[in-house]
């Protein structure tokens, strides 16, 4: 296999399941306002955070996903935390930017630069409001991936996703992208829709967040979204539900304590 | 007025507009890849870029609109840059950042936080299709302003601005709010859908990009988008047409022709 494809988010990520298998997707959403009083002397609390929760949390994590918007909240000293997350996951776990990009030509060609050269992430998650242009740059890198959002489950998502029939528009739609580039944000919210949203999309890895600690929508999501058992094509996002368990200086402990339960139920399913 | 009123970028684009009589909107895109040789030796080039085009354009100028992406393309250098050049831009002149967010929850806060609040910009540019949640940090903030992506004139809008009617959509959405707080990016393309934008969002103002130097779609864009004689409510955005005109030690002085020119053809029209 081509060393680039070494890379793709596609190949770490079926790699990642067959040695782990975890489905869990850590979100690293260091939200200033939650951090454990500990961190918040160090030079960086950011980063220091995230050290510890990726120490705890490591064993646990198909793959982690940090969100754009809680570091640039922390200016310069956020994007140098934001770097130096990157770097410290290990290669073998795929490390998703939740940015929500979406632009066209020689802007969109800026974001990928940034986000997979520079900066070095497996993916990113892209919203597809301006239509194909805006998958050209990750299309065109050999190592190139992108999630594209799909359906949320905000109260808003009626808006347009569920009203407006956009949901099933983007779906039928992502059919023109090849699944070992392309994936899809898919929020946990009726059975009928997870199903159909599989339907519709056979093979595409669903990058699915919104399931807390408690996990009361698992049931629902493992068993309609699950796309073989050799591939689930699955990733089950959890952020504050384990990065915040506890802001006593055991942070990180109860962060693996919450990383191991919610991967122990996600197991049962696989 | 309220001294947070006098900030926002509603009150700043009138008093700016009466003025100055300008409506154009200058893109910083500092394209690494196209800077001049002179600045490249500088300790922050695109700074010492920006900052020379601000200088030799600001008088022209009823806005200006860095674009997020040709920022982080250049790391934490970049991000130093895009804090100075706001910083740099007199405070009477509104800064637009271009990023199109689209986030909800505390993800949408801390965007909201750190452009307008942290790094002081007086508006963004955001992505509709996560719904009304999205906007909430921006209403509920009493300076706060953003452009939503209403229509957009790339090849693929067609996808689903265009074929799936979401333009439309978009456009009657946004009456539910305030005119004072939510402006629109409108895609310079067709007569008929200048047309019909205005009709449907009457008194908002319009942000409109893809004018290049030459000014093509000028005259139509003049013809079927300003408001009235007293508030035009229109941006006209040029980008690569003002600030790379020429990559000599003279690019300052060929962006100064340039947005001079441009803005001459505008006033034609009011």
């Amino acid at each position: 296999m081509e060393k680039t494809l070494l890379k793709s988010l596609w190949y770490k990520y079926r790699s990642r399941w067959q040695d782990s298998h975890s489905l869990l997707c850590i979100g690293l959403d260091p939200d200033l306002t939650q951090l454990p009083e500990c961190v918040l002397n160090e030079k960086n609390p950011i980063w220091e955070f995230n050290r510890r929760i990726i120490d705890a949390t490591g064993k646990y994590a198909c793959a982690y996903k940090p969100n754009l918007a809680f570091y640039l909240r922390d200016g310069i000293r956020g994007l140098e935390a934001l770097q130096l997350t990157v770097n410290y996951i290990p290669e073998y776990i795929p490390v998703i930017l939740d940015c929500k990009v979406g632009d066209i030509g020689t802007t969109m060609e800026q974001y990928v630069s940034a986000f997979l050269e520079l900066m070095d992430f497996d993916a990113i998650t892209v919203n597809p409001l301006l239509g194909t242009d805006l998958l050209k740059p990750i299309l065109e890198r050999e190592d190139g991936f992108a999630f594209v959002l799909t359906l949320t489950s905000n109260p808003s998502a009626n808006d347009f996703f569920i009203k407006e029939n956009m949901a099933v528009k983007i779906a039928k739609w992502l059919n023109n992208f090849p699944p070992e580039k392309i994936g899809a944000v898919v929020g946990a919210t009726l059975v009928t829709q997870l199903k159909e949203m599989r339907e519709l999309m056979p093979g595409r890895i669903f990058l699915i967040p919104g399931i807390g600690a408690q996990g009361g929508d698992l049931d629902a999501v493992m068993h309609y979204t699950k796309d073989s058992d050799e591939f689930p094509n699955i990733l089950i996002n959890s952020s504050r539900g384990i990065i915040f368990q506890d802001r006593s200086p055991k942070f990180a402990q109860a962060a693996e304590i919450a990383a191991k339960n919610l991967q122990e139920r996600i197991e049962i399913y696989t």
